[in-house]
C-alpha cells in the first residue's frame, strides 16, 4: 500500500466560501435552460414570452405580443419583446428584472407557467454575463406613469442595480423587454424560436403573436379565440399533498386560533366532520400508546412535529373529496381544435379533456389532449412526415429534453399496434398534451421536462389510450368506407352486363334494368358508414366525461 | 371579443417576496435529485458517498467507506456513512451541512465529484422536511479532536443551527452523518443504492466499501487498487474558455499590477510571445477604428467591459496550447480493466484513454472508456442479457436521466452494424464510460445527466468507436477461430476413411498414415489466429496514443 502523505481538513478549508446564487446560476447556466447557441436563444424567448402571458392572464387581459430578434454580429443577437399586459409597479421593477428569486410568486398554489423568479432575471443574467450590457426596460401599468431604466444584476451580491430611469407622464400599459445576447444562434429549425412561438400560438389561442425574426420576416400568428381563459386562482393546499414539514410551517404562519380553525380555513376539503375523523384516527393511535387526547383547540403557533407528523399520518387514513379543480384552467378542446385546424389542418381532428385528479396525494392536475391526423399534421422532414408531439406544460411548450419528459416518455410506451396504428412514428399526425396544474414538477430549473409522478404518467397514458381508440375508430371507418367503395365500383362496373343478361333472359329494357341494378347497388352500398360494428378496443379505462372547459369568466 | 375587465399590476404584485434558496429547494428538491422513492435514497447515498470520496482525494488518504441503511417505518429510513477522511474543521461544520450554497468550493477550476455547495446541505434539507429531525454528524480530524453534534437548517433563512455539540479528546479521523428520511423506498434493483455503491466500486477500486442493508445483508466492495489517485490541482483557466465577463472578473480581482502580468500569471499558457501577439491582434482592429493602442501596462482593476470583449475576441484568434492536462485524473486503463475484471470477469476486456482536449473553448476533458465482452457482462434480465452502459463523469456513477445524457445519446448514435455487432442491445456487454473534467456541465443541480456539448459528445462517439473496432476484431477472430475450428474438424473426421483410402492404394500402415494427415491438419489449421488478414473499419478518426495514467504520486 501507498503511503499516506494526508492533507490536512484545515488546508483543504481554506478555500471555502459562500456562493451568491447570481454566481452559482451564472456558472451553471446549463441549469436554468442556457445551453447550446440554439436553445439558449429559444430559452430567452420562452422566458419573456411565458412572462408576458402570465401576467396577461393573471390580470385578464387579451395578449397582444411583439417578439422581434435583430442580428448584431456573429453569435450575437438583440432580443426584444412587446406586451400590452399590466405593466410592472415601479417599486418591483428592479427586482423582477435585476435579482434571482426574489422577484417570485412562486410560493402560491397558483397555475401559472412562471413563478420560479429565475426566468426574466436568468434572462439578464445570461444577457449580462454574455454582452457586459443591461436589460432596457419600459413599462406602464395605463394609470398615467411610464417607467424606462436600463437594469442590471450586481453578480457578487444577487442585487439589483437600476440605472438610468426615467418616469413621464402616459397612459400607455404594458412592458418592453430588450436586451442583448452573445454565444447564441437563430434557426428557425424545429428547437428554434419561430418553432417556440408556433406552439405558443396552438396553446395560447387566445394570445395575438407577432413575430420578426433576424432575416425581417415578418409573421403574425392570429388570435383564433377571443376568450380570455378564466383568471387563475389560488388553491387552498389539500390535506392529502401536505407533508409534516408543510403542516408546521402553514401552521405556524396561520391567523387561526385553534388548530380546528386552522384545519378548516387554510386547508381545502376539511369540513368540521373531517376534523372529528381526523382527531378519531389520532386519539386511536395515542390510547395504544398511553398518550393524552389529541388538543384541537390548542393554538396553532405551537404545533410541534410530531403533532404535525400525526396530522399528516391521519390525513392519509381519512378520505377527503379531491381537491377543487377552479384553480385548473385547460386550454378547452374545442379552443385546441381551432388552434390546430389553423395550424395543420387536418382530416381528422379530436380533443380530449380529462377530470382534474392529484398527484403526491393532493397536487390537482389534468390532462388534455388532442390528435390531428392527415393535411399538414405531423413533422415534415426530407424523408417525409414524422409524427409530431407537440408537448406542453401549463400552456407553455416544452421543446427540449423529450428523453427526460415524462409526457415524451407516456407517448412511448404505449403499443400503438393495439390500435391497429403499425408505424405512428412515420405517419402524418400531431399529437397535442397539456399538463395543467398548480404546480408542474418540472425535472430541472430550465422547465422543459416533466418528472416521472406516476399519477401523471398514469393520466397521461389514458389520454394517449383515448386518442388510440379515436383514431382506431377513424381508420377503421375509412378502412371500410374505402372497401364498400371498391365492392360498389365492382359492382356498378357489371351493371350493364348483368343488365343485358337479364334483358337477354326476360324481355325486360336493358335501359330501365340498368337503372334498377345502379338504385340496388346504391342501396345498399351508398348511405353512411355505420357506426355501430365498429371493433372497441376492451380492458382499458372507461372514458369519463370531460369537465367544464376554461372560457371567459 | 370580450370586455377587458383588468387586475391592476399593483394588485398583481401584492403578493410578490423574496424566496431564500432553502425554500426553493425545498420546494422544488426534485432539482437536487429528490424524486421518486428510489432515486431519493440514491440520491442521499449518492450525495454522501461523493463527498467522502472527494475528501479523501484531495487529502491523499485510501478511502474506507461504510453506508448503512435501516428501515426505521414504512417508506422510513435512516442512513449512516462513515469514511476514514480528513474530517471537517470545527468552524465549518455548520456550513457543510446546514446551509445551501455557503459551504462550497465550487469557484475553484478542479476536478471534483461535488463542489457545487448542495450535496450534503441539500440532503440534510431532505431529510428535514420529511422527517423535522437534525442530522447527527461526527468528526474528527485526526489531531486530537473529535466534535459530535446535530445540525439543523433554518429554512426561512437558509442558515444553519448546531445544537448538542460535544467537542473532546480522541485521535479519531473521519466523518460520520446519520440522517433520516421518510417517503423513501429501498430497493436492491438497478436505480437502489446497491448498484449505485457497485458502480462507485467500479470506478473507484481504490475505495473500500462496505454496505449494509436494511435486511442485514452485508457486502464488501475491496480495493482492488492501492493506488491513491493523483491528488487534484487547481488549473488556471485556458484563454479559449472565457468570456468577457469572466475576464472582467479576474481582472478586478487579480493582484497582478499591470494587464500583462495578469495575462501571463492568472491565466495558463500565456507567455510573453502571446501577449505580444494578442496586443497585436488588438491594435490591428484599433487602428481600422481610429483608436489608440491597447495599453498593456495599466492595471487590471482599471480593466473595463469592452477592453475585456477586445481580449476575448483576440483570444480566438490567437492560438494557445491546449491547457495543462495535470489537473485531469482519469482512472487509468489497467485500474479500470482491474476494476472490471473483478466485476463482470469476462471474456473480452479492453480499456482506452482519449487524450485530454476542450470544450468551450478552454474547459479541458479527456474521456476514457471500457468494453467488457462474454462472462458476466451486461445487465442480467428475466429476458436473459442486456447491453449495460455504466456511466460516469469524475468517477461518479450517473444512474439516472439516461435519456438526456450525452453519454447515453452518444451511445445510440453509434451504428453498431458498421462494426458487424447486429444486436448490442440484447448482448452480453458492458461499457463503460467515464467523463474527467475541472467542469462536468450538468444538466441540472440533480447531476445525472451531461449536457449536450458538442466537443464532449464528439470524444465519447470516438471513445466509442473505437470501442467498436476492439470489439469487431475480437469477434471477428473468434468468427474465424471456429471456421478454422470447424474446418479442422472435419478433416480430422476423414483422416481415418482417408488413410485406409491411401492405405489401401499404396500398402503404406493407416496408423502411420494417420499420424501424418493428422499432423498436416494441425499444421494447417493449428496454429494462432493470424491478425495481419482482419479487415479494418475505415474512414473513421485514427487511435490517438493514450496519455499517462493518473497514479500514485
Amino acid at each position: 500500500m501507498a503511503p499516506e502523505k494526508t492533507v490536512s481538513a484545515e488546508s483543504l478549508f481554506k478555500e471555502f466560501r459562500s456562493v451568491p446564487l447570481s454566481e452559482f446560476f451564472g456558472k451553471n447556466r446549463q441549469y436554468l435552460g442556457y445551453v447550446g447557441k440554439i436553445k439558449s436563444l429559444t430559452t430567452v424567448v420562452h422566458e419573456l414570452v411565458s412572462n408576458s402571458l402570465d401576467a396577461c392572464e393573471e390580470s385578464g387581459i387579451l395578449p397582444d405580443i411583439k417578439v422581434e430578434i435583430v442580428q448584431l454580429g456573429d453569435e450575437h443577437y438583440k432580443v426584444l419583446i412587446e406586451d400590452n399586459g399590466p405593466g410592472i409597479p415601479e417599486k418591483h421593477l428592479e427586482h423582477v428584472f435585476g435579482s434571482l428569486l426574489t422577484g417570485t410568486k412562486f410560493h402560491r398554489n397558483i397555475q401559472l407557467r412562471g413563478q420560479q423568479g429565475l426566468g426574466v432575471s436568468g434572462a439578464v443574467l445570461f444577457s449580462q454575463i454574455t454582452t457586459g450590457q443591461p436589460t432596457r426596460v419600459k413599462s406602464g401599468t395605463g394609470k398615467g406613469k411610464v417607467i424606462t431604466a436600463k437594469v442590471e444584476m450586481d453578480i457578487k451580491t444577487n442585487s439589483p442595480k437600476i440605472m438610468d430611469k426615467e418616469v413621464y407622464a402616459d397612459t400607455w400599459r404594458g412592458t418592453i423587454v430588450e436586451a442583448q445576447f452573445k454565444g447564441v444562434n437563430y434557426t428557425k429549425g424545429q428547437k428554434g424560436p419561430f418553432e417556440y412561438l408556433r406552439w405558443t400560438a396552438a396553446s395560447n389561442p387566445h394570445a395575438q403573436i407577432f413575430f420578426k425574426d433576424p432575416e425581417g420576416s415578418k409573421v403574425l400568428f392570429e388570435r383564433v379565440s377571443d376568450k380570455i381563459p378564466k383568471r387563475p386562482t389560488e388553491i387552498k393546499p389539500h390535506p392529502e399533498g401536505l407533508e409534516a414539514h408543510d403542516i408546521l410551517n402553514m401552521a405556524h404562519k396561520s391567523k387561526a386560533r385553534q388548530l380546528s380553525s386552522f384545519l378548516s380555513t387554510d386547508l381545502s376539503r376539511v369540513s368540521s366532520q373531517k376534523i372529528a375523523e381526523i382527531k378519531k384516527v389520532i386519539d386511536e393511535e395515542r390510547t395504544k400508546e398511553g398518550l393524552p387526547e389529541f388538543d384541537m383547540r390548542r393554538s396553532p403557533k405551537r404545533l410541534e412535529w410530531n403533532e404535525a407528523e400525526e396530522l399528516r399520518k391521519s390525513f392519509k387514513k381519512v378520505k377527503f373529496m379531491a381537491p377543487p379543480a377552479t384553480g385548473l384552467i385547460p386550454i378547452g378542446g374545442e379552443t385546441i381544435k381551432a388552434a390546430l385546424k389553423n395550424l395543420v389542418n387536418p382530416e381528422l381532428l379530436e380533443s380530449l379533456t380529462r377530470s382534474p385528479t392529484t398527484y403526491k396525494g393532493g397536487i390537482p392536475f389534468l390532462v388534455e389532449a388532442a390528435i390531428a391526423y392527415g393535411g399538414n399534421a405531423g413533422r415534415q422532414t426530407p424523408e417525409g412526415k414524422r409524427l409530431e408531439i407537440m408537448r406542453f406544460a401549463n400552456r407553455a411548450p416544452l421543446l427540449f429534453d423529450a428523453g427526460s419528459c415524462a409526457l415524451s416518455k407516456s407517448m412511448h410506451s404505449i403499443d400503438w399496434k393495439r390500435y391497429k396504428f403499425v408505424d405512428i412514428e412515420n405517419s402524418s399526425v400531431t399529437i397535442f398534451i397539456n399538463l395543467v396544474s398548480t404546480h408542474v414538477p418540472y425535472t430541472s430549473a430550465g422547465k422543459q421536462a416533466v418528472a416521472d409522478e406516476e399519477e401523471i404518467t398514469t393520466e397521461i397514458r389514458f389520454a394517449l389510450m383515448q386518442i388510440g381508440r379515436i383514431l382506431q375508430r377513424y381508420l377503421s371507418g375509412k378502412r371500410k368506407a374505402a372497401e364498400r367503395d371498391a365492392k360498389k365500383k365492382m359492382f356498378e362496373r357489371y351493371v350493364p352486363e348483368t343488365a343485358q343478361a337479364i334483358s337477354d333472359m326476360c324481355g325486360e329494357k336493358k335501359e330501365e334494368l340498368e337503372k334498377k341494378l345502379h338504385k340496388i347497388v346504391l342501396e345498399k352500398f351508398g348511405e353512411e358508414f355505420d357506426e355501430t360494428d365498429e371493433e372497441e378496443t376492451i380492458g382499458e379505462e372507461p372514458t369519463k366525461p370531460a369537465p367544464e372547459e376554461g372560457g371567459e369568466e
